[in-house]
């Protein structure tokens, strides 16, 4: 492994984040506010450590391996945790340190399961700056580098380890303009969120603050889930609370349909077929879900408060942001089971969603079936196409691949969190909303209302794991764990 | 498709089925029980409409396709299920159509999941029916067929379609043989654990009637987990709970082993890796759950005590029998966490239980690792073995596409029985417990104290069809889902 180049791309990363600690200094300082001082101790422990190792020359420039790209990224998310949880350990609005990695972790992967019980407590910069973790994980910090830094080297293993889905989309063939176009897009949707939050204040739809409206916007941009209040959405307007809805299921969709979009590819988008089933599975999952607490009663007042409540809480569930304005681990089991399913299922590729992504989906749902057609005629040769385009055997064994360590490390983390004796529930829905990065569970201790404060240590470091795992597709962290990575070759 | 055929072939599977119906017509006889009217009515049914279908003579005898094979098994389970409960109807020990259907499915799958609340009240002879369709279901119907009657075509399919595994292991070139040896092995393990049963009785190590071990003996051969009494095997003594543990684990291992063991091939014995892992994954969780329950106390007296009813139930439980003395839904989380993974992975292939298989598991790890492999070095080939035969990449895909099609089948039976609204427990482990043939979930409900009666008749009727799938392991089963596969071609 080239150690001085991974050693080197490391200090530039601590630099970025120290750089980015910045901004929530700002908002000490509007509101005057003491964590000002965290902040900036955190800013200097990332130019203390970066700054000698970004002076490390790497022996050989050119040479990145697929294994040396995945397992930088990893080895940069978890350097990015554990230096972005400083500020919260300092300022001793998290008292324990694993507490704040874990809530970080939880920023960063845009998971937004918090071990918080009081969010309002918390002074606005630090609030910031945790909602602000969220929006720079949705579309990865070393996209964001990839964006802005010159690199040299096969930096294409950087993109494809952090962007979620199956396949690596480029949008145009360099890979620094890919990258900046995707970060061009990410910005203007979310200042068009804001300004959409800002016209229910002008209008008078529904107030909200210019700072509450920053950090929403960037919770449902990365697909976070970070509120400012420990109610989560509940106390917003009906307006407020509506274009979030539709903010989230925007942030859920590929980014290459926006690119179109700018083009004038309409023909492309329609014919996307990722798009359709993404569409298709929330219309299905708002209309059985609004049938079973209908049919059940008492859940809601009328049919449109009902459908009101459900399209927000499938939004959150399919894109994974996690934010509740109902708190669903109440609701009958048919329309928990839909939402468990949800989880797992995920947003888009291509988007700021975690889960399985809705396209592997289709790639496996397609592959089984050509598979029992291969049983009746063993001698008849298929081919597998999706949008038109014939699907490699590398992406469909990759995504088999994918499906089995999934399973694999969902049912490993299932068991050592069961350690803590909770109900079959929590513990379950514990690792699957870490895992695919959405943050509620569906049970009333982990539940939108609920809070990850109880469990151990032990299960707070399995889930810290699971969520990097879910952030970073499995394989990059998989890697981390394999003796062979280590060795020298 | 060749309808004549396979018409013609479920004639002969329903005079079977009439012949084996002869047998409890003997115990009613012996009890002097009047319920031997209803066995004879069910005789009757048999030799009405199976006879005259015999009589139709296929147009082709040679032709059947890998499709004629696969609806043809599925359709027999089907229909040797409708009249296999035939009897309990007649007799009004089971009032309810539908519940007698549920019993009978869960009998011939092997699973054990049981809507009776009071096994005592029922007559004899219908005890040993309903143990008697276990151990007719463990090895198979069409196997047996296929060793008594002289078949002309490809009987290979019917075989495939019927025996547990990603692959057929034929023992010897010529098809009735080897269904004859698995036969064989089957009836002289049976006899040597009533023998074993009746030691007991002869050295006073604990009263057995001749009755219940013959029923017991039905019930481990096929892993199907009908008891004759309510309690299941609680009010029994060590020894006779000590012999089925033993048993359990016995018929969860692959027929070939015995037929290596008879042939003297030790070397093919001690290479094999689906047995080692099997030993190893039975031993690993007996350790755990012992350690689990031992550190948070309260469970049995002693230490030995202990050992003795989590080996019984990790024995229960992977081997998929479903057999209880201990009621494992009152353990902590862990434990049962362990034995739902358990539940999934189920049993060797070419056993009578059922599961994913471990060999199935075996597979796709390896597959994995290599795929991750494939990842670092996308250019090296690479050969996947398994006890030094080369995996074919069939057998590959068709397991990937297995794995795919079992969390598909599963997700939607949850999301189905979920709309009876009991807890997530009962909800996610009575599906699991009827894909995998196991017989009791892990909650209270339909642990192994409980009953499955008190679910819906959706809920039954889809269980009922899961307990198929996981019997015939999905394919056969889907088959008769898919609209083309009733097109003329």
């Amino acid at each position: 492994m080239n150690h001085r180049m991974i050693l080197s791309l490391l200090g530039y990363v601590l630099l970025l984040i120290g750089g980015f600690l910045l901004l929530p200094c700002i908002v000490a300082l509007i509101y005057g506010e003491e964590a000002l001082w965290s902040l900036l101790a955190a800013v200097g422990v990332c130019v203390a450590v970066g700054l000698p190792l970004t002076l490390l020359k790497p022996k050989n420039k050119r040479t990145m391996h697929a294994r040396d790209g995945f397992v930088m990224v990893s080895l940069s998310w978890i350097v990015i945790s554990l230096v972005g949880a400083l500020p919260f350990w300092f300022s001793r609005a998290i008292p324990s340190y694993l507490d704040a990695v874990f809530e970080t972790v939880s920023g960063f992967t845009t998971t937004g399961a918090s071990i918080l019980t009081d969010v309002e407590a918390m002074p606005h910069c630090l609030l910031f700056w945790r909602s602000f973790t969220h929006w720079l994980g949705g579309m990865g910090v070393l996209v964001f580098m990839l964006a802005v830094v010159p690199m040299s080297g096969e930096s294409i293993y950087l993109l494809r380890a952090e962007s979620p889905g199956p396949s690596v989309s480029k949008m145009v063939p360099k890979m620094r303009t890919s990258a900046a176009i995707l970060y061009g897009i990410y910005c203007a949707m979310t200042v068009l969120q804001i300004l959409a939050y800002q016209l229910g204040n002008i209008f008078g739809w529904g107030e909200i603050s210019f700072f509450d409206s920053v950090c929403l916007a960037f919770g449902s941009a990365g697909t976070g889930g970070f509120s400012v209040r420990t109610d989560g959405l509940a106390g917003y307007s009906v307006y407020v609370q509506s274009v979030t809805t539709v903010a989230m299921m925007m942030f859920g969709v590929n980014f290459s349909i926006y690119f179109f979009l700018i083009c004038r590819k309409f023909r492309l988008i329609w014919k996307n077929s990722e798009l359709k089933c993404y569409l298709g599975i929330i219309l299905a999952s708002i209309a059985l879900i609004t049938a079973n607490l209908m049919l059940t009663g008492g859940y809601f007042g009328s049919l449109r408060e009902t459908v009101h409540h459900v399209s927000f809480s499938v939004s959150s569930i399919i894109t994974t942001t996690g934010f509740g304005t109902a708190d669903f681990s109440l609701w009958p089991e048919f329309s928990k089971v839909i939402l468990v399913t949800l989880m797992v299922i995920g947003a888009c590729a291509g988007s700021t969603g975690g889960g399985i992504k809705v396209s592997r989906l289709l790639i496996l749902f397609k592959y089984a079936r050509a598979e029992v057609r291969h049983l009746l005629h063993p001698h008849a040769v298929e081919v597998m196409t999706v949008d038109g385009k014939r699907v490699s055997s590398d992406v469909i064994r990759g995504t088999s691949a994918f499906l089995i360590v999934y399973l694999f490390v969902a049912v490993l983390s299932i068991t050592v969190v069961a350690l803590d004796n909770f109900g079959a529930e929590t513990t379950v829905t514990s690792v699957l909303a870490t895992l695919n990065n959405i943050g509620p569970g569906v049970s009333i201790e982990i539940g939108p209302l609920g809070s990850y404060a109880h469990f151990s240590s032990l299960s707070k470091l399995v889930l810290s794991l699971d969520m990097l795992f879910g952030r970073l597709e499995l394989f990059p962290m998989l890697l981390l764990f394999r003796p062979s990575t280590w060795r020298k070759h």
